[in-house]
């Protein structure tokens, strides 16, 4: 029989929260067993969504907390007073091993900070880095840091890249994780002097844990050639909104000539079986959840704006990350 | 009568030269009256193809070259062997004045080398910054640096603002200049010191070239609110190639999703013209032409790859550059 495994819930981050926290644990205990569910939020909006739910009473506890962290608190606001909200008790749950994993939809800064504030690191990292699940030809690719380090050194990128393939393997058990540097060019004279001596050194190094590709271009993070991209926080985050934006501009500038003439209306009418499975394909639900590694402990956020689907997905990684020790993983090969 | 304008013409760069830019000569010179083109490369090669076209013998004269910059050559060899290539001296050409401006499809490395070993800066800039064309919901904006400085001080990003807005005031007349720094948000408090810097002192700094928009993420740089886009050379690379990269990605995954099933074949017949208006729309050639900005003559790069569509576009960028005094409005602007 599988082990339990235990996620604690923050039910009230992110848009139209709790409902589409809790439809989202419906929708995923559909398809999962052996998960419980320690939701922490507010019993009296909780309550009353949840009974009506099918969701058997033995898979899930409510903590009752009447505070949350607002979207619009800063991080240090979230330090300062946070200690009695739902996300700052969620992350306790793992601290004190009461949960396995912990997963948010709220406030990405204050989740940083307060993660940070109550979780060791593990040994041997020195800073924990946001990775993001980005799609590709060749299926998902992992992509780190998207923002929590806006400079990062030589080591910090080289941990990235063992943290990175860790949870590659964790999510992808059957594939190799493949590493590469996101650089401005793919020659080894190219980009600022912490890039060159991370490319060194990781040509020096010598593991089983993932293969070094070398440096990758912007235009080809989505090959899928390499499947574990790093870069420092600025960087990554750079990339990962100019690729939203990119696909937001693509999709409403071809929504709008679709629209705009008769034949067109008819064509795409006709085409929505095809257009679905692109939309599909690269439906941004899919590759909700962004993973904080380096902590001690697994913490997941969820996309603010996503639906139940999205935070769903979400809970599937919880789900794999826990199934496949990720944390023991990067312990192991930092070692 | 308008001023003739002569633009020094690398013939022997990038794919497929000297055809390609011999056939966007001959486009551009059917829509563009008072242009003269002086051509550099090999005559052998040049001559047979020009005189088969249409284009008027008195508006082109053919300099003579055997040598060329190949796209293998490194920044070094181009300096140090590059005396006699046709990329070489059609900038010589702008520098001892025979021309008002040069655009080469050629090596990228090799054309800052050159350009920056013969021109001078503008008096009170320190680097130059390559800008490009990108498309927005309200048209078109300017992207820069895209590679020419990988890391910048605060003086820098304030020069590039600028130069930017030069550039794109000389493009689009009609239009007013919103400058933007690219970052990972967009409060005051987000990313490192230099771009926190540069946001005090833009915001500080009261002129009448452009308006300062503060900071822009890379979800927002095709929204358009903002037309003049200041990253460091190593962010501004990452953004264009992941866009370029993201597009392409789209591209292909609609394009396989449209002829997977055989409703879809026949709703993408039906749709062609929605979709060709949307290809054309968003056609890069329509913005070829990356621009160097900071030396006392201006100098255009055309992409490698392009076609002689995208050549000619480029030659028209050239043409409004001249027309509009791109380098005394950069000579009023830093003062």
């Amino acid at each position: 029989m599988n082990k339990m495994i235990t996620i604690a819930v923050d039910a009230m981050g992110g848009d139209n929260s709790p409902n589409k926290i809790l439809d989202g644990i419906e929708l995923h205990c559909k398809k999962s067993k052996n998960i419980f569910y320690r939701i922490f939020g507010d019993k009296n909006l909780i309550d009353p969504i949840i009974l009506k739910k099918s969701i058997n009473k033995d898979i899930f506890e409510i903590i009752h907390t009447n505070e949350k962290i607002k979207g619009e608190d800063s991080a240090f606001t979230a330090a300062k007073r946070g200690k009695n909200t739902s996300m700052w008790l969620a992350i306790e749950s793992v601290k004190n091993k009461s949960s396995d994993i912990v997963i948010s939809a709220g406030n990405t800064g204050a989740l940083l900070v307060i993660a940070k504030l109550n979780l060791k690191m593990i040994e041997n990292i020195d800073k924990p880095a946001l990775s993001g699940l980005w799609p590709s030809k060749k299926g998902m690719s992992v992509v780190l840091d998207l923002g929590a380090n806006i400079e990062c050194s030589d080591k910090n990128l080289i941990d990235f890249s063992i943290m990175g393939s860790s949870l590659f393997k964790s999510l992808f058990p059957d594939e190799n994780p493949k590493v590469a540097l996101l650089n401005i060019g793919s020659e080894e004279v190219k980009g600022n002097e912490v890039i060159k001596e991370t490319y060194k050194k990781l040509n020096q190094i010598s593991n089983e844990d993932f293969e070094f590709k070398g440096f990758i271009e912007g235009n080809h993070i989505m090959d899928g050639e390499s499947n574990v991209i790093v870069a420092d926080g600025f960087t990554g985050n750079v990339a990962l909104k100019t690729a939203e934006g990119t696909a937001n501009f693509i999709n409403s500038e071809l929504k709008q000539s679709m629209s705009g003439s008769f034949f067109g209306k008819i064509g795409s009418l006709i085409s929505m079986s095809s257009l679905k499975k692109f939309k599909k394909k690269l439906d941004p639900r899919l590759y909700n959840g962004a993973i904080l590694l380096g902590l001690d402990s697994p913490v997941i956020k969820s996309h603010g704006g996503t639906d139940f689907i999205g935070f769903a997905n979400s809970l599937t990684v919880c789900e794999k990350i826990v199934k496949n020790n990720l944390i023991d993983k990067i312990k192991n090969s930092i070692n």
